[in-house]
């Protein structure tokens, strides 16, 4: 096999597509497993006890998250390093560029970045460990249903937008006024318009966490006022997203189903059928 | 440009239509867009903190504050003289009045109203601060958006309404009995009917801040009840009102679809359909 | 005008019915505003501070009280009497007996008994004021809207009945794992399972009042578990109401409504329109 | 009556099927009062108040255990036995076992388990009393409603899956976010990310405790970010159970409906359509 071959070969194995080979299916499960790895390890790495009491796990932890990098470190430069393969990156620099500005190539380069700094320079990463967040998007990739959700949300985009930004109005509405009326009673707690949005939030969400409340029985009225119509409009959201996806999954099921008609015994494709 | 063109060229320009000029366009971004900042600036002048410790910051809050409300003073009075070249307001005085009680206008002048009063008199403003949560109704007029939402719960009213209503009956309901049960035992937090309100907003919402909670076995098991059967009533307009936008935004679907006249049994596009 | 038509016209009057009178009408929304009143001194007159500190208002709100009072059982007295007009009653005692037996009559009879009781008797009728929350049923007799409601909840009955059925099962295994899990931790909190079951309901519902709270991993987990099954469960009855609702309220709108066909130019109810 | 004709009545009148005897009618109802009778005692026992202040309803809770046990044993010996009169567990031994390993002869047998065990061992069976609650699974046999929520479940069972798995993906990025951002300030309540997946659980299904709540300034942007977001996503699997559980009751319905047979254009009643 031709140099150019192999690399086309590790391409189409290592790129998610729509016509998958079998070792393209293969691949996705293995790199899915070891993304999940990597999370787990993330997650329960930051519990101080296991660090304390556990050193065994510990170390088994970290020795999890040094071979899962490893091997985002080497997906990436063998993408890097294959992507030529594709027409649309053929260019051996503009190319690569071209690919590396990708949404799912920057997430790739965003989960190994912090440690690729962290071999070559001397600052402090703190700040970079927010990008570990990242490494769940790279999960998007291999899941068909995180994708069905991301289409539903795009679908649904321009409705989402108007809800959110009606919600945001209300939120300072409410939290205006009772900044107004709950500042001279709770200095403290309702200090200032932001501090009321966090009530407003935490209210108008039913969360209701119970940390700021109001006590004066104007801010009460106010309260019962703004729950009972504000709930209403900050449930919008939910519903829109409930009926796109419950929209979205119907389309596919349906019209592919298959009836028998009664009268000439001939199959009927669901789409085919009228409504009289 | 006579000045009645010239009047009639402002007008067209600051005053939204659905038949909208470049000029008339640009000037809703640019207003909206000072809304946004007067807003801003309203949020974050309540922060205290900002006040004592960064001098700069207050003083540009209070510079944005100003020449906002100036630009809103302006827009206003720039309304009042073009008003006229509206055929609907064309008479000076009595037309300049009746363009003063419209909605819109009411709403400009209660957000610059205070300001004025304080140029001229020496009253206490105190409680007109609250006039301040107007200024974000006039977003509305540039909003699409929020035109919609508005549209819903105009087709919405009569449902929404007699939801609300029984919302109240279920409210007081529930309080009079949690007041009746819980009141020997917690004779402070259930002290009245309206306080036990208070509890049944907070519950019936699920907002549960958890400051009002029965105590005794049977106030337990009456909320129980009162949780299990009155959420579902509270969740309605929540339902009628998600519902209501998802038609709202599928009637433009709607004109795409082919319907069958029963007269001449010829196919009808949605769009040609007539609503008498 | 004879005794008897002058009961005939009494009862039609006073009785609400599908085909009303002018005079009708007029006494439904007296007798509304005197039981919107009612309710009114009944949610104030338990504000201990009216009592103590404004005895004006207190005088008032009594006054109010046996006022309204006499009025429903001049109400009463009247349709007892009257309701031999009715065929359905016509016997005078045994027509008055089943009158009497009525739902509406019997809540009219509930609202009304314990003060008839305190004039003959001098027995204590503390445990009688759990009977003042029926007063709020008067309102339905007269209130269209809430008429609504209970169609929507009587035709959704037996799905309703279903889910609740369902909730109480999710709801003692729920309280039942974690009393096992959170009782050795928390012998005070999650003392029994009907404690476990409270915290069950609060959590389930999404109330959250944070009274009693899992503390142990263990509780945590199966915490986290139950809520993210349960509360998709719990929130059938609301989702079946407000279709329900929904429903019925479309049925009553879309077939009356008339469409003009493009090409014979004749008008179209909706009912006749068929989907292509 | 042989001995086999007795077996195949017994078997026939205990096992619940689709064309049922009113002698298997009652024996259901009879099975059904006493799993509701042995769910009550076990409820009733945790509270250690009656242990201690009433021995008598300890005395019939303790009985009511007892006998309703024993009736679980009969009815499970007794489907043991007659199990081989159905033709598929016709083979005396391996008959038997194969009926053994069905799902429903599973939750009988656990149910009884510990108490069998605890006759011929003296082993510590507190880890077992976590079985108690597969009782409550006896009662999907019996319970027509119980399984039509089941079924909702199975139809919707992917897209419930998708949407759990979403839930999770988002919880696990507000949790890390959250850890990050609150850990500096409260090293207590934002302990590790386990700890923040607990305030994430109760932060996005809206229950809102305030056992654990974000104090700094971004954390509570974070929070609000995460509520106005995340909650429209955990809402999901509520609308998804909803839609499904009205769609599989309007099935009913829907063989009324007429349709147009598009190959020889006659009208099928719904009823007469076969799904293929």
């Amino acid at each position: 096999m031709s140099r150019k071959e192999l690399k086309k070969k590790i391409w189409e194995i290592i790129e998610p597509s729509d016509t998958e080979s079998r070792e393209s299916y293969i691949f996705g499960i293995f790199i899915t497993g070891v993304i999940l790895l990597n999370i787990t390890a993330m997650v329960l790495s930051s519990i101080w006890e296991i660090h304390t009491d556990y050193p065994i796990i510990w170390t088994i932890l970290l020795l999890i998250s040094a071979s899962t990098l490893i091997i985002f470190i080497l997906e990436y430069l063998l993408r890097l390093w294959t992507c030529t393969a594709d027409p649309e990156y053929a260019k051996p620099i503009i190319g690569r560029l071209k690919w590396a500005k990708t949404p799912f190539a920057l997430i790739d380069l965003l989960v190994i970045l912090p440690y690729i700094l962290l071999m070559f320079t001397s600052i402090n990463l703190t700040g970079l460990v927010v990008l570990r967040v990242f490494r769940l998007f790279k999960l998007v990739r291999y899941s068909e249903s995180i994708n069905l959700i991301i289409r539903v949300i795009k679908a649904e985009k321009n409705t989402l937008f108007t809800t959110y930004l009606v919600l945001f109005i209300v939120l300072i509405a409410a939290a205006t006024l009772m900044y107004e009326v709950e500042y001279p009673a709770q200095p403290e707690a309702f200090s200032s318009i932001p501090a009321a949005m966090w009530w407003g939030v935490i209210t108008l969400t039913t969360t209701g966490y119970g940390d700021i409340v109001p006590i004066t029985p104007l801010g009460k009225m106010l309260g019962t006022v703004i729950a009972l119509i504000g709930i209403a409009i900050f449930a919008l959201p939910a519903g829109i997203l409930a009926s796109g996806f419950s929209k979205a999954l119907e389309t596919e099921i349906r019209d592919d189903e298959v009836y028998l008609c009664p009268h000439c015994k001939e199959e009927i494709k669901g789409r085919d059928l009228w409504k009289k």
